[in-house]
C-alpha cells in the first residue's frame, strides 16, 4: 500500500525529521514537500544524505488550493501559522498537525498516542502533544490514572536541547551563544501550560490549574527531560508498577528503574519514564526523557499517522536510538 | 607582601583553577603543589599556558611532615580523602578545604563568603561549602534571612557542568558517552543534602529536614545553575528587593531580573540569584547561576582566604567572566 | 532467511552500533554478544532503548570454543585483541572484524566495500578498513583510477569525533578535557598509515611512501573529515565527473559540489566526496566525510556482511541521516 | 596613568571580548561604547557579568564626529564597514582595528606584535592581523626568517572555533546546525590569503604565490588551530630551536614539542607554536593553537595598543588561560 504523503514546513527541524522516518516507512510515499525559506530547492540541496528517490522532488511554496492529489499531510509550521493555512486543505487529506495552533481544538484529535491511541484511530485531523506536553504527560499518565498523585500542586522542571527552539530565529541560540551555557526562560508564564493543564484535569479528573512549569534550554542539538515533583504517598515500586501495568502492550514507552538519560531516545520514537518516591516526604518524582524531534515531534506524529491510517502502530518506528 | 601558598590537590579540576587564580593573584606567592596522579611532573608540563614563572615547579606527592615553610594551603582532594590528609599539617599554616570533609565539622569555619563573611574573618581553618550548596544558598540566604518562604518544602533542581563530576573517575564522564546528553542522578539521596539543610536551618531559624534535592549533568564543561521551588506569599519584585538589600555590599553576588544564565559567571567568582513569584499560588522560585569551578570551587576558596588572610575580598578574582 | 548473527565486542563504541544496525536488519537475527567490561548483563542495561525482542539476550565473556551455532560474527575488538581470539572461530562463521588486525593479511579480504565489491563477495573473512582510511580512499579512489592525481606527494589532514579514540581508555578523552578542544595527535608516526600506503599503491599502480597523515580529535562525537592534498592538473570539475562516474552504480557514495559536513553523514553509511582544483597550483584537494562509527565503523562491516552473505548491499543500510 | 578609550562594535565577539580585558587593564579606562544592535543598553544588560564601575554606560550608535575625549579606540566592526567609518576619526585619537579593512593598507602598522612589535611601536594606526594569519605568521615566522622553508609550496589546513565567524548573521551558525558538524569552507578562495602572502613573502624574501589556505569550522565556541605542510630539510629540533631563539624574549609565544591543543590558550592572548619534521621526506609540519578572540582579535589589540601606548607589552594580558 502506498500511501501519498507530503510535509509543509520541511525547512524547520520537526520537518526534516518527518523527512527522515518518511523515508524509511513502509507505507508513506513523500510526494510533496513545501517550505517558506526553502522553496525552489530540490531535496538534495537542503538534505544531501536524503535518498535518491527522493533527491529531486522541489520543495515548494505552501498553497492549500493546489495542492497534488494527497492523503496525508505532516504539518510543522512555527505557533500562530498552521490554524488558517490549514483550514484550506481538502478534507478528503488525513493531516497530522507537528505545530501547536489545534492543541485541544474542536475538529482536532489530541495526538497523545502513547496514552489515548484509541481516541486516535480513524479521525482525520491530529494535533500532535507539544514536546514538553508529551514528556510531562507520558510520566505522569499512570500515576494519575491510578489516583496515585493529586492533580495539583505539580512542579515540573523542564530541560530541552536547543532544536526545540526552532531553526533560524534569533541569535540568542547561535552556537557560541548557547554552548556552554544553560538558559532558564519564560519563568511562570509558558505556552505549553494550558495544554498540561487540561491534559492533566483530563487524566486525573480534577483541576490542574497550580501547575508550576520552568523551562531551560541546554546545550545539546536533541533531547528532553522533565523532572517532575507531585504529592502522593505511593512507594518508588508502587510507582513503577503502576507505568508498567499502564504501559504493558504500549511499544515505545519504557518504564526503567535509573533514572532516563535524553541519549537513550536519542533519535528514535522512544519515549523513558522512571519514578521516585519518598512517602515519608509524601513525594513522588516522575521523570521523562525523550527527543524532542522524535517523540516530541516527528516521531510521534508518525505514530499519530499510522493510527488514523489503520497502519501498525510500529511502522517506519522501528529504529532503535542513535548511541552514543 | 607575600604569602606562601600551596596546593594539594593539583591534579584535579578544583586544584588547577586555584592554580590559574593563584597565578593572577597579587599576594599569594605559589610555593608549593602537590598531585597525586601528575606527581614529578612540572607544572609547564600539566599547565601549559602556565606564566612563565611558575613553569618549573615541580609537583609533589603530598606528605604533611614535610611540607615547605607556608602561610596558606589550598586543598582540592576527593571527599573523604582529606580529613586525615590535612590533620597533620603545621597549625601554622592556614587552610582553605575545598574538598567536602571539613563542612559543618567541629574547628572548621563554613566559608559562605557572600553570606557569612564575618564568620570567616580571623580563622585559620575554611571549609569551602559544596558547589550545589553555594549556588543554593546565596540564591535563598536572602529570603530565609527576611522570613519570605518557609524552610521545609524546599525543591531544589539542580543542574551542573560536567567538570562537577571531577577528573578521571568513571567513564561515564566520557566525551562521547555525556556528550549530546543530560543524566538525573542520586535522586533523593545526595551527598549534599546534609550540607544543605543545615545551612537553611541556620539561615531560616527552623528544620529544613524535608529537602529534596536532584542533581543532573549537563553536557558542558563548566556552570551550574539551581532552579528552586519554595513557598511563600513574597511578590517577585519583594525578594527581588530583599536580594539586594541582603547583598548590596557584597562584590560578588549580582541581582538580576532577566533569570541568569551560567555562561554568565564563566570563569569567575560570580554568583548571580533572581526570582520570579506567583503569590497566588503560594510559590517563589529562586535562581542561582554560578561555574561550579570558580564560585563553586576555587574561586570561593580564594575568596575565603582573602578573608581569613585580612585581604582586601577581591584580591585576584576582579576578572569578569569569559564571554562567549 | 535469517542469518545467525553474533557480535564480539558489544562495550565499544563499533559494537554498539553493530547492535544497532543488526537489531534493524531484515536478515540477520543476533543470537549472541560477547564483551568484556560488559558481561553477564543483559543487553537491556547496557542499551536501554534495545528492540524488546533483544532486551534479555545476555553479554558473554568471549570463548571462541563455547559459541552458539553461528553463520556471522562480527568482531569489534581493540587492536591487537583481535588476532588470536578470532583465529579459533570455526571457518563456517563468516567473520567481519572491524578492528585493525587483519587489514592487508594473508586469507583475510580488505573490506573497502565502495572501491573493491567484487573482491569481497564470497569470502569469508573480511578486515574492515580503518575509519580514517576508508574516508581517504573513497576520496581519492576515482582520481587514482583515472590517473588524475599522483600517489606520492598526498597530504591527508584528518579530524575525528572523540568516539574515535574508542570507549574508555584514557582521561584524555573525559568530557571536560576534550570539550571545547581541538587535538592534533600523532604527528607523522599514525597507525593507519601503512594501510593507506598499501591501498592507495594498489589504486593507482605505484608506490605511496612519501605519505603524510596527521590526525586531529575534534570536540564531537560522531563524524569524520579527511582534507586531502594531492598532486595533478585535473580541473574541479573533471574531479567530480571522475568520481561520478566511479560510483555511478554504488549506493553509499555521493559525490556533491559543495564541501561536505560530517553531519550529513550522521547515524549513516553514506560516504561523501568532494573536490576543489587550481590546476595553476598543480593542486588538487579531495575531502571526505563520514561518520566514523557508520561508514567508519559499523556501517560499513554490515555493507561487507550483506556482499559476503550474498544479500542486497543496502540491506538495513537504507537509514537516511540523523539531522540535526 | 589612564588611556581614555573607546570600543566600537561591542556588540560581536571580537567587541565583547576587549571589553573584558580593558575591564582588566591597569592602565585603559573604558569611557565609550558604541555598538549598532545594542545601541541603547546600558552595558550591563548586554554583559551582565561586567565589572560594577561599568555597569552603567550606555552603549551608543558609532558617530565619529561626535565622539567623546579620547585616547584610544578600539574598533571590531565587520570587513568592510571600518575604513569608512574609522576614516573620520580624529588623528588625536589611536586606532587599533581588530577587524579586515586596513591590513597591509598605507597609512596603517600591520600589528603582528610578537613578530614585529618594533614596526608598532609609536604607531597612531594599527591593523590587527586575522586570527587565521596570526596562527599562521606566529607558527611560520621563526622557520621564515632562519630559511629552513621554501615561500612557495605551504599549504595551512586552518580549523576555528564558531565563534570565529562572527556573531548573529545566516542559521549555519545556529547551535543545532553547527554542534557535532565539522565544516570545510571557502576552498581555494579565503578571504585571509592575500594578507598572509604579503606577510610571508616579507618574512622570506620572497613571493608565497603558491598558498593553499582551507579553513574548517570546528563545533567549539573558541580556539584555531592551524596545520602547516611546507617544505625543507630540517629536523624537528633545527625547527624547535629556531623558533625557542626567535620567540626568546617575546612573553606570549610557547615553543612546545608536544601538539599544542586549542584550550591550552583558551581565554588567553598566548600563541602556541610546534614542529615536526621528516627529513627524509623534505617535509616540515608547523602547528600553530591560538584562542581566536583572544591572541586571533582582542587579545592581539590590547598588546598592540599597548605597543603603541608605551605600556608594558603584557599590561592586562597576564591572565593564564582558562583550564579545563
Amino acid at each position: 500500500m502506498s500511501i501519498r504523503t507530503g510535509i509543509v514546513g520541511i525547512s524547520g527541524f520537526g520537518g526534516g525529521e518527518a523527512l527522515r522516518l518518511i523515508a524509511g516507512h513502509p507505507a508513506f510515499e513523500l510526494v510533496y514537500a513545501a517550505g517558506e525559506s526553502t522553496a525552489g530547492s530540490r531535496l538534495v540541496e537542503r538534505f544531501p544524505g536524503v535518498p535518491p528517490a527522493l533527491a529531486d522532488l522541489v520543495i515548494e511554496r505552501f498553497d492549500p488550493k493546489a495542492l497534488p492529489e494527497l492523503d496525508l499531510l505532516f504539518a510543522s509550521l512555527p505557533t500562530g501559522r498552521s490554524a488558517e493555512a490549514l483550514a484550506r486543505v481538502p478534507e478528503t487529506v488525513k493531516i497530522v498537525d507537528i505545530g501547536g495552533d489545534h492543541r485541544h481544538v474542536e475538529g482536532w484529535g489530541y495526538g497523545l498516542a502513547d496514552v489515548w491511541p484509541e481516541r486516535i484511530k480513524g479521525l482525520g485531523r491530529i494535533a500532535n502533544p507539544g514536546c514538553f506536553p508529551v514528556a510531562t504527560l507520558n510520566a505522569l499518565a499512570p500515576l494519575l490514572a491510578a489516583g496515585l498523585i493529586a492533580t495539583d500542586n505539580i512542579i515540573i522542571d523542564a530541560k530541552t536541547g536547543i532544536s526545540g527552539a526552532g531553526r533560524g530565529g534569533s541569535s540568542s541560540f547561535g552556537y557560541a551563544e548557547s554552548n556552554e551555557n544553560l538558559q532558564p526562560y519564560g519563568l511562570l508564564r509558558h505556552v505549553h501550560m494550558p495544554e498540561m493543564e487540561t491534559a492533566i484535569a483530563q487524566l486525573g479528573g480534577a483541576s490542574a490549574a497550580g501547575l508550576v512549569f520552568t523551562p531551560h534550554l541546554v546545550p545539546m542539538t536533541r533531547g528532553l527531560l522533565v523532572t517532575i515533583y507531585a504529592r502522593g504517598s505511593a512507594t518508588t515500586e508502587a510507582c513503577l508498577d503502576a507505568a508498567r501495568r499502564f504501559y504493558a502492550d504500549r511499544p515505545f514507552v519504557r518504564v526503567t528503574e535509573q533514572p532516563p538519560q535524553t541519549k537513550w531516545a536519542s533519535g528514535s520514537n522512544l519515549s523513558f519514564v522512571s519514578y521516585a518516591a519518598d512517602p515519608a516526604r509524601n513525594l513522588i518524582i516522575a521523570l521523562g526523557a525523550v527527543d524532542n524531534l522524535g517523540k516530541g515531534a516527528a516521531g510521534q506524529a508518525v505514530q499519530n499517522a499510522n493510527l488514523i491510517c489503520g497502519l501498525p502502530e510500529t511502522a517506519g518506528l522501528e529504529g532503535a536510538p542513535v548511541w552514543p
